[in-house]
């Protein structure tokens, strides 16, 4: 029953029944984490064997001819750009191979463009004025960490089913001063949802600045979940069509693919921005780790390989999202106090509890002995002017824990709810 | 026979005899290259264990319970900070572990100097004006491209016996716009030299602006050649007991102790200056690969497995060094035309030709067959104004490869020599 609906004795009651419940759940003594996006052991477990690839009896030259343990190659082996090529659908001559964190080739892109410019003739972002970037919220709060650490001022922009809200962002990017902004277009984190094709076209064809850049983390480009799989236009392609071929560079990695913290990220852009990363890159490093690249090419191979993987993978984590998904179904569904994400990839579910009621949310589990994604990480600055949006990752905790978490965490929104509504 | 008391007809017939030898080496159409300090194949064989200490059946938890397989320990695993800690004889709460590449470690600190500012309350200096940074000449090439890559106004400053000039650089660095400094302290690129107590404590105590920072690009710290031993004094120590604990920042990597492009880098400083620094590396990366730096710990264990594989590296690399000496010493000791470098470690020697003609040296080299460093490269802007120093990289060619290349590279510096002198 709708709680709306219910009278102040039977809202008394339910609280009642509900505070019980959450006195049991305290006296488990529970410690569990539902904060980040960490693949779990099954995960690790299931891809071992990339270590093994490349040992002391196997051949350290790529079929290229590239030495991966020694200098050169400062763009990542060849064989590497042809496997992110197949996984973005991008040219493999548009792509860069780094190092183990896109997030990283994110920051030194911002950064470049922040103290150097977005190209050889624009003028730093640094020297503009206030610049500003566009921040789909409920977004990805390490992007928001970027642009707080070098002061860009960051404006939220409302996310919608179909990607932001367009009306809003081409309102938005007439002021020069609006600089880039950050897009999860696939399976975004944390709503999950993927920008539509009239998403895409829009992005690429709006007016803006001349140095305005779309930093583009396809973070999830290949991570479908049940079997399922959405599919995303390709940035590059449809701003170099609306003659803006500078707007965009794609970033992804494997860190959900292979090892978090030991897989390899990758860039993707049009000649122009190529050129000019490359230009920094080679002031930067002498190269990339090329023996790690060349380990996730031998042991994916080619896509069809990436995508055996990738099954494996789901078949650990989506029961881990039907757990989750189930219980707000039967528990949640009809008492009007909450809304959620269904998505078909990713590793986040996006919950709406009753504005105003997150960060109680958050406490109560908190001292139930659940940890969850601080309340307003997922909004620029930290702060989620609804108090509503509970970022959910189900990756890392087992089934069972994940079962306890989640009871926790709907008697908790509940809880919240009722002290709200009896207030 | 010393050039310099030759007579014209003595010179005349010198000059016909190279020519004869040098027509007789292009006959034999080398292709060699001394360009670059690249660790050879055999340092490379002698390495590959390392790629088995990590493999699907081996823990990849650390003893100090960090999994190098997921997100997590943003400044490095405890285990290899306590390695890195032995072999710079610094406290290993000092240390930051990093990816493959301590170029990279250093490019993005003096972007953030150049863009947030050298500490917390300090200016960016890319708002203070021309800003400048020393350079110890000859030096490393790629120093001096970060530099030039930002802007930074590079000042030569003059390399003697016991590193820079330091009557030259306490005289500059009371203009508040030299920002810094870079030096290789320990068998100095190019030239061998280990920095003496004395420079290293002038360093430390010399007046300078606040928020001036020394880049002590420690890449040699453990790389002694011929069974000799450099000391060096502990410039984090010194600049802490003058007074000026946030003066310099220390760096290296394992790129010439295991593998160049798949090693380890590290960074090492005094509190203030390390918490600035991992404030950037939170908002630039999850975390570096853990994975590799545990490879490393894994395969060397302790200091004095670091000692035994270097004396092994040495045994391949030692022996390139004294075909060049050994060369150099015959042929050139007494003709009043070239000095060099005799390093106790390192990757090069240091060939200071005849003023006014290393240019034509590299070109009949060319000529030849073999690729030598690009003449100015050891100087900023690559300009060497005496256009006599040439960098020579022993490290990649085989024994007997350096054996024509020298014999080259000698009959190179006659004949220039001869030419200018008989102008």
């Amino acid at each position: 029953m709708n709680y709306s609906e219910m009278t102040r004795a039977e809202l008394l009651q339910e609280k009642e029944k509900c505070t019980h419940e959450y006195n049991l759940f305290k006296a488990k003594n529970l410690s569990l984490d539902m904060s980040r996006g960490k693949p779990s052991e099954g995960q690790i477990q299931e891809t071992l064997g990339i270590l093994d690839t490349l040992n002391s009896k196997t051949p350290y030259k790529t079929p290229s001819n590239v030495n991966t343990l020694n200098y050169g190659c400062p763009d990542g082996i060849p064989e590497c750009k042809e496997l992110f090529a197949e996984i973005l659908e991008v040219p493999a001559e548009k792509i860069l191979v780094g190092g183990n964190s896109s997030l990283a080739l994110m920051f030194d892109y911002m950064m470049q463009c922040y103290a150097m410019g977005a190209s050889e003739t624009s003028e730093p972002w640094i020297m503009q004025g206030e610049v500003k970037f566009l921040c789909p919220a409920p977004g990805y709060d390490r992007h928001f960490g970027i642009a707080e650490y070098l002061g860009i001022k960051m404006i939220p922009v409302k996310m919608t089913e179909t990607g932001p809200d367009m009306d809003q962002v081409e309102a938005l990017v007439r002021d020069p001063l609006v600089k880039g902004m950050f897009c999860v277009p696939k399976y975004s984190n944390p709503t999950g949802v993927t920008y539509s094709d009239e998403t895409v076209k829009r992005l690429a064809v709006m007016e803006t600045a001349e140095d305005f850049r779309i930093i583009w983390d396809n973070a999830y480009c290949i991570h479908g979940l049940f079997g399922r799989e959405d599919k995303l236009l390709d940035i590059l392609d449809e701003c170099e069509k609306a003659g803006n071929p500078n707007r965009a560079v794609e970033f992804a990695s494997t860190s959900k693919i292979s090892f978090s913290g030991a897989g390899v990220a990758v860039l993707a852009a049009n000649a122009e921005n190529l050129a000019y990363i490359k230009k920094r890159c080679a002031r930067q490093t002498i190269g990339y780790d090329k023996a790690n690249q060349y380990r996730h090419v031998l042991y994916y191979k080619n896509l069809e390989g990436v995508k055996r993987h990738m099954s494996l993978l789901s078949d650990i984590i989506s029961p881990r999202f039907e757990v989750v998904l189930n219980a707000f179904n039967k528990e949640l569904l009809n008492l009007g106090i909450a809304e959620w994400s269904n998505p078909n990839g990713g590793y986040f579910i996006s919950l709406n509890v009753m504005p105003g009621t997150a960060t109680r949310v958050y406490e109560l589990c908190k001292e139930g002995g659940v940890k969850l994604t601080n309340v307003g990480a997922t909004f620029p600055y930290g702060n989620d002017p609804e108090d509503s949006n509970i970022r959910i990752a189900p990756s890392f905790p087992s089934v069972e824990e994940l079962s306890d978490a989640t009871e926790l965490l709907i008697i908790s929104t509940k809880l919240a709810a009722l002290e709200k509504l009896l207030k």
